[in-house]
């Protein structure tokens, strides 16, 4: 199937909706977002699946498009969501079709369109969108610019390719707004998140001659800077910006004063291994585990662990 | 006068001496390295002045083209050079030829290609070199990627456009090594750098409910980072992060005890005139001064001035 396909299918279609994942990010919001807008440009009755674990910087682009209690959906599409253990409550099997870029999409709905080489799903719906409506509107433009540049950290990561770039000029194009959009999502953080970033950078300390950084967060930094959960999205990426560093180890403190860890590291040496080593888990680059000590306990515990990995 | 009218007169010409700028940026000495290796693979015999002041990330690729001492240029074409007063000193009158995007181009030399609407000089030296030799080799495509990305704050300023992101594809497609790149100058920063933030950020107070943040940087913090001069760069736009900053001011400590402050607001509020009132300059987004007092005296003094210039 490709997106024009997807296209044909959908308008068959009528009361559709719109899932995205748990803990969304820009790209399955800003993706899904922009699908609703350009279905209800064809006349269709579509909405999103109110997911009320959007940030409040997302939710003010979504929140118009979330169903109403009373709205019953007669086809079910799954935006940006690699795998149906990670729906709200409820849809399991119930996915008819599903738009996604993850390589790890476990195959759950009846129909797909996956395109695992493209760096956002945001691309993808892109390219239905213009299958539906020759090309995105404002809105729809400035919801996919929000999904472009959100998973591909303002076109850092290693996921961005030509394709990327030329969807950004058809954004562009289409009248994203990009100034406005690149200040909220990439350069303006809330008073509090920049309060906590000085203390966590003081918190740093480097080991194995720099190859080594460990940042810790405790609950009284947390309250001291006034910050809460929505001000510590990706803590864990700040201390690999030294450029010494190859293996990074975020710590912080839990309501119940156990740490949790966030690692991070170079190619060729292992996060999960280290995170092994306390029953936690996750990818060779970034994975994570939770000790049920201080930080202080547990940044000494795991430093022991690094020397033994890192050997 | 267009790109294939400058390869034109560029293939004219031989022993060509390339002009990058005072302070030099990744623009400057991206796009003239760039076309000093594309002009190469047409044949001709070509050089950069060596620029100096080049910091130790950018010298990395471009001192391999640096003119050697007995070099004698019969035509000397400046790379993204907006003033003769900006050429190291010795050539004030003597430019050949510019290819140059800023709108403040004073027009100094014989003859010119000057695109305003370009985000970075490289855009333009990436339409020269096409029509020079089809397309950027590799290396020439992350020389231009260098000079892309950094004039535009990797795709965030306000100067970034379609054709910006179409350059980009272009670059990518020709091989430009995106992650390397990206990690090398905007994701890594020194040890010291990361450090000093940290202390920047801890250093920040709120004023005026949140609109006016000022950071100091005194010569003690500087040490305590192990920070010098090269871990400084662009400190002043840091408390601009800060969501509720309207104005916000960089107070750095100097070697003889006086205070070097530098002022950044949103449009409506004038930096310049808070700058003026201490003998001081700039532009309305952004100004400077010097106070030869300490920083905890000229915080006390702008936080008055301020005072005024938002009533």
């Amino acid at each position: 199937m490709n997106a024009k396909d997807a296209a044909r299918l959908l308008l068959e279609k009528d009361n559709i909706l719109l899932l995205t994942h748990k803990n969304p990010d820009g790209d399955t919001i800003g993706s899904a977002s922009a699908l609703c807008a350009a279905l209800r440009r064809r006349g269709k009755t579509v909405w999103l699946y109110p997911n009320r674990q959007a940030s409040t910087k997302l939710a003010r682009w979504c929140e118009c498009y979330f169903a109403p209690d009373d709205f019953k959906p007669e086809y079910t599409v799954a935006v940006d969501v690699a795998d149906e253990k990670l729906f709200a409550l409820g849809f399991e099997g119930r996915a008819d079709f599903c738009i996604d870029h993850h390589p790890t999409n476990t195959h759950y709905a009846r129909r797909e369109l996956i395109l695992a080489d493209r760096s956002s799903c945001g691309e993808i719906v892109l390219d239905v969108i213009k299958a539906l409506c020759a090309k995105p509107n404002r809105e729809e433009a400035n919801l996919l610019y929000i999904a472009l540049s959100t998973d591909t950290g303002c076109f850092q990561y290693s996921n961005v390719n030509a394709r990327s770039f030329r969807a950004a000029a058809e954004l562009a194009e289409a009248g994203a707004e990009l100034q406005p959009l690149n200040l909220s999502f990439f350069r303006k953080v809330s008073d509090a998140r920049i309060r906590l970033e000085g203390m966590l950078y003081n918190s740093m300390s480097f080991h194995n001659g720099g190859r080594v950084v460990v940042a810790t967060v405790t609950r009284e930094m947390m309250q001291a800077a006034g910050a809460t959960e929505d001000d510590c999205d990706d803590l864990a990426g700040l201390p690999g910006r030294a450029e010494s560093g190859e293996l990074t180890l975020l710590i912080r403190e839990q309501a119940d004063g156990s740490s949790k860890v966030s690692v991070r590291s170079l190619p060729g040496i292992s996060s999960s291994a280290v995170c092994a080593a306390f029953g936690g888990g996750g990818h060779a680059q970034a994975a994570g585990c939770t000790i049920a000590e201080t930080p202080e306990r547990a940044k000494e515990m795991l430093l022991a662990v690094v020397d033994e990995v890192l050997r």
